[in-house]
């Protein structure tokens, strides 16, 4: 038998395997990055280097946030409640057209301390200066999947967009062989990027066997442009040029006609839903039994903090189940096991990392969390699901692991300090403040 | 100067009150019961018997739960994702008809233990055996209004509803001096209560001076059977039996036309909100912009515990903020500021009890909590308000105050016992699944 480096005791373990399979008082053994040892229901656990005990609590494969802007939480609160375009031409477009590297780091790094203290493990990015993303990923510790955003006008990263697939293929090649971070092609929207620049990103994409990650089919208004210009809807738009495929990764997908679901269907793209941002924008409600129960695969992500506020993904849960729901009049929709699988391991399917991660498997890497369950909230515990999709939050969390790596302990996070961070972060802000004139 | 008790400084207070003023580094007193002391920003804070630090995080008022069943706690995860009829016969109701004061008793201190952990100071119930919930409440030290739930059919608790009306008024009688339990008249349903129950409930609410509490228009179903059986709406109805005005509470108020918004207007009615409970139950959508438009007042409420699945009123403000955006396709309703006052002053209002608690005034009830905002989930801040609706959890509020007593400080809950309570909790959810044979 194999040294475990970690074992999980006295813990409830949600494997979220093809069964849903749970161990009751069962132990989790970690070798290296790797889950070694799953299961065992009541027996005495193994020795290990180190032990932890889940105390009754919940062991969770960590989440897996399919959608996010990481460094927008230095916008966090700054204009909520206003009419998209005042929110983004006053707001949100005069400080993206003003921030730099240092900006997205510092946010980055305030993403990762969120999302690692309620319990995610894995997300998906898409920004401007990304490497900075990367980089701070990778101080936090965390998987990723990051793309530099791409679009037809200047980017005050890169400048004019052929520099800006330069720098994606730089990062492609210069992440190739990090255990967490990826690198993605990610064009920003149908209406921001011409036909040309969508095939050239499918193109690299394509070369490198990366994903492809696009904002598709968000609001109407997106919807009436591209009929306007290409007489189809947007999936239909990117089905003619030949960009529909099982490494395209679509987020939001609000607006969807039946062939759109069969197109998505067809060609196994992958869809993540962002309940929450597409609530406080009032974009819409995306017909996600309907995908589902077609057999599309949809993750589930937060949106960046500008439209959310937050990055806690048992919150999106519990919105997911609740928002299909009342918009169906159908109290049987989004059920708790298939909500929390889009946070585990649809997620993963979706990202295309469904080998690595998204269940807790022996042989799969180690990214899992501990729900500590001793709180007047989380009792009586009657269904485990249950209290995932509607009664946790993301500050339940005890313990986070990715690859291996205790990432935090008892709520101390110990890949990054604080204090500091929150120093750069009120500096950011008060540069934020500058900007505005506020 | 008054002795203060209790000063807590280094915080940035948010009245609510008319004005919604803010102080920031501003301090609070507080002396016996009552606040004594407000603002003064920048000064130094005077001295008290109690100083405590908010530490640079937010001072609120205590939040304000308008509507639950509370010892609904111990059916949490029950049942989820159900049809409604499946749900009641198959688990609310087996159950209801079983249970007893010590369920009661029990499910309601882990309410009131949930409550004052996520900063709800004051809650306004309706259930069995409600003398248990008046005594629960006052072991744990919170504020409430309760009422003995009244319908046409025997109830396991006083038998005929003749009973119930007798029960009702001794405990009107019994609490009648308390300091923070009151009590209220509270027929169930339209349709679960005879026109002449339901007179007999207003004229009792009238002639003690109480709130009268009842569940109005939450489904299609109670809608379509009140037109048949009646050929009115549920709030015609009421109006046609003398019932409308300032003391009514009506629960929900999900389906309603123009006439009945305008008979909720024109007599004063006070709604409130539960859109987490509504949106699980398939209910609806309840047309909270436009009461308020009127100048209905709505508090906010999470309902029990089996529709939710908890009382985190923090959640509930992020669900009520956003819900009605996505419905009404219109980002600006429901704005922040709009929704922290139905869980604060409006909601007292509603309740009836707008002269003691809802803001940080003078000589108000001293009902206070404090954010903590030294978390990645909240930093930074730019505006308050927004933090409070769209990025905080009920388990940031570090201290709760009812009444000027602390019950909770440093997230240690100072009234109630945790290990002894989880233990009862227990064991009551042990008797659930024997009533279940589950």
């Amino acid at each position: 038998m194999k040294q475990l480096d970690i074992v999980i005791k006295n813990g409830t373990i949600l494997t979220m395997d093809p069964d849903n399979s749970i161990h009751e008082k069962g132990f989790l053994g970690v070798t290296g990055d790797t889950i070694s040892l799953v299961g065992t229901d009541g027996n005495a656990p193994p020795e290990g280097e180190k032990v932890i005990d889940a105390r009754g609590g919940l062991v969770l494969p960590g989440l897996i946030n399919g959608h996010t802007h990481a460094a927008m939480t230095l916008f966090r609160g700054l204009a909520d409640d206003l009419p998209l375009m005042d929110w983004l031409n006053h707001y949100i477009f005069p400080v993206e057209s003003r921030m730099d590297a240092d900006f997205v780091h510092t946010g980055t790094l305030l993403a990762c301390a969120e999302m690692i203290m309620s319990g995610t493990t894995t997300f998906c990015d898409m920004y401007l200066f990304e490497q900075e993303v990367a980089r701070a990923a990778h101080l936090a510790g965390m998987r990723c999947i990051v793309g530099e955003v791409l679009y037809d006008f200047e980017s005050p990263n890169y400048g004019p967009v052929e520099k800006g697939l330069e720098y994606t293929e730089a990062m492609i090649r210069e992440w190739s062989a990090d255990p967490l971070v990826s690198v993605a092609v990610e064009p920003h929207s149908l209406f921001t990027c011409s036909p040309g620049l969508l095939v050239a990103c499918h193109d690299l994409a394509r070369k490198h066997e990366v994903p492809l990650v696009i904002h598709v089919a968000e609001t109407l208004t997106e919807i009436e442009e591209i009929q306007g210009k290409y007489r189809k809807t947007p999936l239909a738009h990117l089905d003619s040029l030949g960009m529909l495929g099982p490494h395209l990764i679509a987020d939001h997908c609000v607006h969807l006609d039946q062939q759109d679901m069969e197109l998505l269907h067809e060609n196994d793209v992958k869809v993540i839903h962002n309940p929450e941002s597409n609530m406080k924008l009032a974009s819409g409600v995306a017909p996600v039994p309907d995908m589902i129960m077609r057999g599309i695969t949809v993750g589930l992500g937060t949106d960046g903090c500008a439209s959310n506020n937050n990055l806690d993904l048992f919150t999106e849960m519990d919105t997911a189940a609740k928002l299909h729901k009342v918009h169906r009049m159908d109290t049987t929709v989004m059920d708790a096991i298939t909500v929390f699988r889009m946070a585990t391991i649809e997620g993963a399917r979706a990202l295309g990392l469904e080998q690595d991660i998204g269940s807790l498997e022996v042989g799969k890497k180690a990214d899992i969390i501990i729900l500590d369950t001793q709180k007047p909230h989380l009792t009586p515990l009657f269904n485990p699901f249950s209290h995932i999709v509607y009664a946790a939050k993301g500050n339940d969390v005890s313990h986070t692991i990715i690859n291996g790596r205790i990432v935090m302990e008892d709520r101390r996070l110990l890949t990054l300090p604080l204090p500091d961070l929150f120093e750069k972060v009120d500096n950011q802000a008060n540069r934020v403040r500058g900007w505005l004139g506020t």
